[in-house]
């Protein structure tokens, strides 16, 4: 009789966007008459660029003629893409990245998941709290996580990273030594920074300890600040301890379009072997390519006139996380991140729970954000709201939280 | 220290197509002059249908407006695709397949190495020899294999289930009893199939010792006789011990445009334990959907003019099938399949090994196959020609062939 994974049976349910979800439909069917507006999921509004609507419909027009088809791709992707990241995202940031080090794929969620499949079921992981809850379930389905505590919220062989005010919703490091380390800056969910030198000590860190950094830079087109770095290459010995997931979908608008990369440098050793040998032989056997035609489209971003629109589109979020952050202030919330991301991350007032807040805010502004809580513990007392709406939207939705 | 899956180190080096690649390059450089025809691999090369690119132009403008741009898809695929698939796919075949039971992937290759996440480590997996390779090495990848036996070409932990003249290149059902089976009809390599009764025969066995069924249908537009199934859930009982895993790459000639499906029955379960909800959360986490515009393109070829466009595409193909078949059996080879698929299998002549026989072919012809040994051991002593190629390439290669 065959045997299911029983790993999957251990993760509690992925109550929060469906939990939201729920609230939100019971409410509209409750009050048909108000206008709700969403600042929760951190899905973006923004049609695509021009340059990357020519882009498709180029690579489209490809495709219809015998002569110009293409088939199968290349096992780590284009190299018209890899070369344009490696000069674009890493050369012009001071760092040296192979094009076979680069591996083109069709996200940065699917890459956070299956990265795992490289290491060995005994390796200790270490998180921040809170967290993209996809680095935890996707180690607690390869049994990395031990067992689910219902009292804690937590998991009982995961080395947690509380990320609070007393913190400055950074991660300190950890007391126990972990095997793997997930980092995120700028952060989701808190939109919090490090700096070069806080980067480099937890570059230091993994290379003493032998731990090796899983960094996750999806939002690094939001990086306002100059000591802020962009890419975690741009630390010394980096290369030796760190692999970078990249997404195109927060700086060009690809979630629903589907394009990511990560960065496995041949420097990156268990003994004699190379992770970037394992990665290519996982990328070569479960994948088989991001679609031509939107690696044609993620190429087309890095040209000049591409990078003038996508920094457009980034400008316009970033406005909106101004509104939202200034605009809470004013009104007596404490209020974080918003500076270098697309999060903001604010204080629920009053001592309300997560989940108060998010009640309080659905029934008196009609505003839906997302409850820290639902990130891990230590985001109890806490909301996110995201900046990818419209203008119009965001600005009507902060002038009615300020009016309650 | 960070521990790596050393599962991956037990891994064969894979050396199919690159050996293959490099005596190819190899050649051309010692014979400029010469003119390579490759029949080699299983990649199409007619340009997608009018109807599919249409569509992919008509969602790319939709990407290009804020009223009509999609971001996030829906976790398990849009439903104007799933229903598509549910109403041609299944129910025209008599097949009742619910919609929030088929999952939109980026691929069959993606699905069949994926679906082993939600098996449990400790299962024996049964597969036919010769054999795709991805099912094999993902298995050995999750540890599930054993080692690998470099005298026999097999791991130790897998049951083989040889497919030769003997058996009529289909498998019998093995002696030792497996868990998880992976079944491809028609098949790659050897474009062998079977009917609905000896498949019927497959669901009775599962159904009877607690063993589940990859159904890998990828060439289902091939088959060309009545009596061969084109889904496994035309026979009784499927739905509780098959996992179907289909792809638009070669009805359509996705291969580089990367889309297709897995169905997970809800009947399907392991005690209480439906394997759909398994699958959703599998795909749900560590997956982000395919893109809005491919999934669009995807729903093009279920149109009337699209089901038209296809079987040409399909047609033509086929057309190749017969050349290769007839005119090398009118040459004195002894060849199967073609007839429900692309692929054609063939005895190499006077007792050369399957390696030899591509020496030759390629020095004498100047034609690319592919050795059959590079398939499995049971694949010895043959080799496979693909129908992928133009009508006037594929002549040429039989006439060069026959002309020995």
């Amino acid at each position: 009789m065959f045997k299911i994974n029983d790993n999957y049976l251990k993760l509690p349910g992925s109550y929060l966007f469906s939990t939201i979800g729920k609230k939100v439909k019971e409410f509209t069917t409750n009050n048909p008459d108000k206008e709700i507006i969403r600042l929760g999921i951190g899905d973006v509004t923004l049609p695509l660029a021009p340059v990357v609507i020519d882009a498709l419909h180029g690579a489209v027009d490809e495709m219809a003629d015998a002569a110009t088809f293409k088939g199968y791709a290349p096992d780590l992707g284009y190299e018209f893409l890899r070369q344009a990241i490696a000069d674009n995202d890493y050369k012009a940031r001071g760092a040296e990245i192979a094009i076979d080090e680069i591996f083109i794929s069709d996200g940065a969620k699917s890459d956070s998941g299956n990265i795992g499949d490289i290491f060995a079921q005994d390796n200790k992981i270490a998180v921040c709290d809170p967290v993209y809850p996809v680095y935890v379930d996707t180690n607690a389905m390869s049994g990395r996580t031990g067992e689910y505590l219902v009292d804690s919220q937590k998991w009982s062989n995961v080395i947690y990273m509380p990320c609070t005010a007393a913190t400055n919703f950074a991660p300190e490091l950890p007391q126990e030594t972990p095997d793997i380390i997930y980092l995120c800056f700028p952060n989701n969910p808190t939109g919090s920074t490090i700096n070069k030198d806080e980067l480099q000590k937890w570059v230091d860190y993994a290379l003493k300890v032998g731990a090796v950094i899983i960094y996750d830079a999806a939002y690094e087109a939001y990086i306002s600040e100059d000591d802020v770095p962009h890419t975690i290459y741009e630390c010394e010995g980096a290369k030796a301890c760190a692999i970078e997931i990249r997404s195109f979908s927060k700086n060009a608008g690809f979630t629903g379009t589907r394009l990511g990369f990560t960065v496995v440098p041949k420097e990156l050793k268990c003994g004699d072997v190379e992770l970037n040998k394992l990665w290519a032989r996982r990328h070569g056997t479960k994948f088989n390519g991001a679609p031509y035609i939107i690696q044609k489209a993620g190429a087309a971003i890095y040209t000049e006139e591409g990078k003038k629109q996508t920094k457009e589109m980034v400008a316009y979020y970033m406005e909106n996380a101004k509104t939202i952050r200034e605009g809470l202030a004013a009104a007596g919330y404490t209020v974080s991140g918003g500076v270098n991301a697309p999060y903001i991350w604010l204080k629920t007032p009053d001592n309300m729970t997560s989940w108060e807040f998010f009640d309080h805010l659905l029934n008196t502004a009609n505003v839906v954000g997302t409850p820290g809580s639902g990130f891990g513990p230590s985001g109890e007392g806490y909301f996110r709201l995201t900046a990818f709406g419209t203008h119009e939207n965001t600005k009507r939705a902060i002038d009615r939280i300020k009016s309650l």
